[in-house]
């Protein structure tokens, strides 16, 4: 059993500050405005463009990126897990190595 | 008798508790923003292009998806029975197996 | 005499209760944000489309409808019958048999 | 001397009650949010395309329109004779006979 | 010395009373609402297209046209005469004989 | 060392009223409404076109030009000098001889 | 390990005061309104056209910008260096040597 985001969005799991640190950025708790870190689980189709196309997502699955805070919908499922399911546009940067 | 929606539409059956915890996935009732599930029940001919063509569904006849709470519109047939009429961009996600 | 609708827009006539439950689609008058039933009485000529050309619309005379309660404009001919003047993409649903 | 209306615009005599009771629609003066009749005196050259040309307007001088009461910009000419100025979109029906 | 109004814009002459009867149409100084009109001094290259070409403005240098009264940014030259210079799509008519 | 204006923006001198006395449009200091005159100093690439392309702008290094009091960003260079950076859309007209 | 920025999105690092004096342009702190500068760390792939293609930015590592004081979103990595995510289109001007 899956979540599987439709077209330009994308299913992130939110890093706590352990995982953060083993990424490597640090995100200070007082910064309300600052983005998150997490990785993505499943990425959409991508975005419809006018001709009907869909256009390949920038980020895949597995990828570490840094999103807006107050981004995406969460979602519980049956272990529950806490996920996230936000919009491609709305992912600021990958986290590389 | 049956109600076929219209271009980017969707019909949808929302799923009470029982049947999600069958699904998989769970939603706590205290969370009021969080997204709610539903089994396709009919999509439309899909969203008009600027070629007047239509983008086939990314959904069919069966998915159960995950959509916003506050998301379309009630209607109830002659059985008394209730269904929503949403936008195909409204749906978040299908739940696969 | 008749009323010829323009473009992207349809002449409803809306269906009281009794025409509803012919219908079959219960609509409880108690529900002020619930969709309404109507006759579509003449269609237009369509959406006009960005390269000029109109696409032709998904319902058709003699189909019967749900519609958003407050879309369209109301319009009374001279027999005093009333009619809705609305936009093909506030129609939500064809009812089928 | 004459007003020629310009691009996807319309110039409109509105009808008073005894020329609107010719055309067969009544319209109740108590209904504020009703449509007005009007016939069309000119139309312009019609809405400019993405790709520079114009669309052919769907109505033509000597129609007889129903058009939102609130619409378009009244104008009189040295005669005393008042007109409308307004957008074809405006226009939500042609009444044929 | 001249002023060029640039793209979709026009520099116009507003005219006073005694210049508009000679027009021919009448606009009562109660009307705050109401049109005004003026003369074409010179006109833009037209108004960009989404393929980089000008669209040619329907409007030419020597027209009488209507605008709405609160459109367009006054400016004055060293002689002390005021002009408007204002977008074409506010010019809602030209006046002919 | 230069500020070099990015896509639809332009670098921008206000000119100061002994220059605009030279210049020959006297626009009084009364006005606030009024457009500046200004040099321009250096013209971006042009506006990003649908297909990718960029839009030559209509004017170029060395225009003097009237644009909106209040439009655009204000910057100081080393040597104290204040410029202004606007879009090429809030540029009015162009002051020919 | 580093932050790459996505689509039209670029990674600057805001220069303070002294950096500022040798890039040449002097900001006075008062000026609050004022756009800041910054070196561009790393571009983006581009924004994305209608066609699907993504516009080359006009900006590149190692450039001096000037964009907007509130425009952007604040990342500090593990080593404490801040960094500002903003999208190419925020950004005004580059400065030149």
């Amino acid at each position: 059993m899956a979540i599987r985001p439709l077209g330009d969005r994308v299913l992130l799991k939110v890093l706590d500050a352990q995982e953060k640190s083993r990424g490597g950025i640090y995100l200070p708790d007082t910064a309300q405005e600052k983005p998150q870190q997490a990785k993505v689980i499943e990425a959409g189709e991508g975005k419809l463009l006018d001709d009907g196309k869909r256009q390949k997502p920038l980020i895949k699955k597995g990828d570490v990126v840094l999103f807006g805070k107050y981004s995406g919908t969460e979602v519980t499922d049956s272990a529950g897990e806490t996920y996230l399911i936000a919009k491609e546009e709305d992912i600021l940067a990958v986290i590389t190595k």
